[in-house]
């Protein structure tokens, strides 16, 4: 879908594939060419000045047309996306929520406006010896983006996920490259889109969808000269791969990939002895939600070895025995988990405390010396594994935390014996992670205000942002300031009379009052 | 300066130089030694965590310590810049008091502390199906930078100037690179700052400064693993060798970048018709202010041809005829400004139209249609010199913006009859630039909490942030949430009573009130 029309395609070629049974799924999708891909980009530049300048109600009212018409779809939708990726349907329904959810969370926000972050400084022209100048800033989007869909949320962080709807309402246009292992959901998805565009009158361009077979599409997408910034949920690989590509440019651009992240449970003394049993149901169910498929899944968990450490590994290995085997994402996927998981059990510094069902789920155990030694025991398992690392005493948990690398989350189970050791880890782990999760477990994501789900690399390429909840429009932008400009010309959020009754930043006051 | 300690240096030394008399200045400066270099980001590394965690009125009272001591050293320290770098005595006075300012604004800032964007979600456990968590997020500090001198602010953008005192506000540790330019006002500033921090009971490595002869002192800081950031004011070729080298790290890293930048000056014909004298008076003084070397100096005017054209270009010719040469800030860039500057005025397609006094300030001509086809006419010349181009009409002039690099600022003169065009030309300049002025000039940057100095590539490596005034401060950061963190856990800013009156967003609501 290059702006309005259906392009032609190449002579490259994918399918949608059936997960549980391996069966290919009609029709056959093809790969865009360089000419079309080039015109998404080129055409999404030139809807950009018009719909950065449509006012925020319609904007807002074409997001709300998405989710109407994503919902709109019904069962239909529900069905493609669990024959490409073997989602069961509550989950997906689930998700069909969110992304509806979020899309209208930023109608929302960009009604009410407050988001700009607008500053004003009044001149004082008597001032000695330079007059000050009237000085007014906001944030306004940076340009057209490139979103790449996430193959494990084939809904809420693909075509119409989180960084097309935050783009969108920060008024950039958005370019999808479609993600291959669900092809037609991503059509479904696109048309509602475009038709959501055409609907409400947005300018064409506003929204393409391209699809590639390998790499070419998305690489030229991040090279077109007009693109202004890249959302990618993915590997660690592809992820560090665009990155490489858009420092490369001749004008660099920013990369918001979310990649890697292993989401470190510290299990302390005093909470392991009073709820060993009841962390080890919690942990396993985070586990295997979804197959261990979200990016939240906890895959290290430490405890401090002992009689109730070894009770609680026995606990969460029985229940790990008893776990069914689940179809994965895709093929590439499963093989890929079917790997990293040999790799693990293979290790001679790795015990392998149970398998799961046709030995899918995995439990394995490791000394935090061996830990700390092997580079491969940090590595992300994407699939339903964790490793459990036996710490030797206080100094070893702190010493773990700090050998961390970056993380999307961290979690601490303390009770009320283990103050002063939380105490010393819970800077440590907020140095290394977007969110730190207490007494509770990483997966499941709340869209809000507060959320945070980012972090240092290489739990993300940029970890200053979030691309969970409202904030994560912010990455979709960069501040202006307009200098003694006259007040017919400054855009309605930076008027005297605050029309949009916007929070402000006025003289260095935080006010929502008309200026005087 | 390596933490508390003055490191020995390697044999590889450097001097001032008096840039007026050639004169070389004592003492020698010897650059630091890789182990120095190494221990300087160590050592900010094990300061961060007790520095981070420290009050923010004990860090306002660090920040409000060095200004004292600047201040302190009273004509010494303006002396030795203008010796090295041949500034004026009330030129560096000025900086002077900026630099303070600036350090008290940060100060200020982070006591009063709503900058730290708290945004707070309470739990509400009822819900079905799934109990919303209490999720509280805030801005923390992102860890140990390095901050690179500017040649052209040896105080308001070098040891003590606006990356460094927005990076310690943040809570980020800094390692300075001092600037070959001006080693001993490096030095002077430095030990300010140490006994600053001793006075004021920081620890050890929240500041260091190294000296270096070539880049190898510089490349290996931005290596060092711990570093998280870095800030840097110079040559584009500079700026765009640190991007690749902390795009190429294990764990890369942002750099802010301040680059390079035309600062183009849009005179539109009712402008000109009304005022070109007073815009050829204003616009040679912001030319020639410091010898052209801001990075707000225009340096391409568009201007519509014609009579008036043909007057303002006269005056300006003549204003420029009659400047004095000043000496520039070192032999280096009075080379390089020679050469661009000769290089300008061969070049078949433009027409000198003046030059200073001995040949130094300039002022060329060129048509829009020269200018479009060639690619140098668009860069800058940092010195004394501006381009006026030609415009054939109303799309010219646009046309003309379209094809603009990115931009520190941009600046359009109109009156009332410009008033359809200005219209148009705005929104691209908005997009262009990251300061847009009206009927004024770019040189003078208010440092305030709405000045945006910054702007799209080559202008900046990332366009998202400003490196003047109070928002500067967001580029250290990074946000990050807790969950269901208990009240004695959580930071202060995150706490139910408000104990420090921020404004923060709870339950989307922009409050200053304690929480019920």
């Amino acid at each position: 879908m290059i702006g309005w029309a259906r392009g032609g395609g190449s002579d490259v070629a994918g399918r949608g594939v059936n997960p549980v049974d391996g069966g290919v799924l009609e029709p056959e999708f093809l790969a865009a060419t360089e000419a079309e891909v080039a015109r998404a980009g080129d055409l999404a530049a030139s809807a950009f000045p018009q719909y950065a300048a449509l006012s925020p109600r319609k904007r807002a009212g074409f997001l709300r047309a998405v989710a109407t018409r994503v919902e709109g779809m019904g069962p239909a939708l529900v069905e493609r996306v669990t024959a490409e990726t073997g989602l069961p349907a509550a989950r997906v329904e689930g998700e069909r929520g969110r992304t509806c959810g979020q899309l209208r969370m930023f109608a929302d926000l960009i009604e009410e406006g407050s988001w700009a972050d607008v500053r004003i400084e009044t001149a004082r022209p008597e001032r000695t010896p330079v007059p000050k100048p009237d000085v007014r800033s906001m944030l306004v989007p940076s340009g057209p983006v490139a979103v790449f869909c996430a193959g494990n949320f084939p809904l809420a962080y693909s075509v119409a996920g989180g960084d097309t709807a935050s783009a969108l309402a920060a008024g950039c246009p958005v370019v999808v490259n479609a993600h291959g292992g669900h092809p037609g959901t991503s059509e479904m998805v696109g048309l509602a889109v475009v038709e959501a565009a055409r609907e409400t009158g947005m300018p064409e361009g506003v929204f393409s969808l391209v699809f590639g077979a390998g790499h070419g599409v998305g690489q030229q997408l991040v090279r077109h000269p007009e693109i202004r910034g890249v959302g990618f949920t993915g590997s660690r690989a592809g992820g560090t791969a665009l990155m490489a590509l858009a420092a490369a440019r001749a004008v660099p651009i920013p990369v918001f990939a979310e990649m890697s992240s292993v989401n470190p449970v510290f299990v302390l003394e005093g909470a392991l002895r009073e709820r060993w049993g009841a962390i080890a149901t919690g942990l396993h169910a985070s586990v295997i939600l979804g197959a261990g498929q979200f990016c939240t899944k906890p895959g290290l968990v430490f405890v401090a070895a002992g009689r109730e450490a070894d009770q609680f590994v026995a606990k969460l290995g029985s229940l790990v025995a008893a776990t069914p085997c689940v179809a994965m994402l895709n093929r590439e996927i499963a093989e890929n988990f079917a790997t990293r998981r040999s790799r693990l059990g293979s290790m001679t510094s790795v015990q392998v405390v149970a398998e799961g069902m046709e030995q899918q789920a995995g439990v394995f155990v490791t000394t935090s010396r061996a830990w700390r030694k092997n580079g491969l025991l940090h590595e992300e398992v994407f699939g339903p594994a964790v490793l459990v690392v036996l710490c030797e005493n206080e100094a070893d948990v702190i010493a773990a935390a700090e050998a961390l690398e970056g993380q999307l989350t961290a979690t601490v189970h303390a009770e009320a014996a283990d103050s002063d050791l939380v105490r010393g880890l819970l800077p440590v782990l907020a140095h290394k992670a977007g969110r730190v999760i207490h007494n509770g477990y990483p997966t499941g994501v709340e869209v809000c205000h507060a959320m945070v789900h980012g972090g240092p690399f290489p739990a993300t390429s940029d970890g200053r942002t979030t691309s969970v909840g409202s904030a994560a429009i912010a990455r979709w932008t960069r501040a202006v300031c307009f200098q003694n400009m006259p007040a017919g010309l400054l855009p309605a959020e930076l008027q005297d009379g605050n029309p949009r009754k916007l929070w402000r930043l006025v003289d260095g006051e935080r006010t929502r009052a008309p200026q005087a």
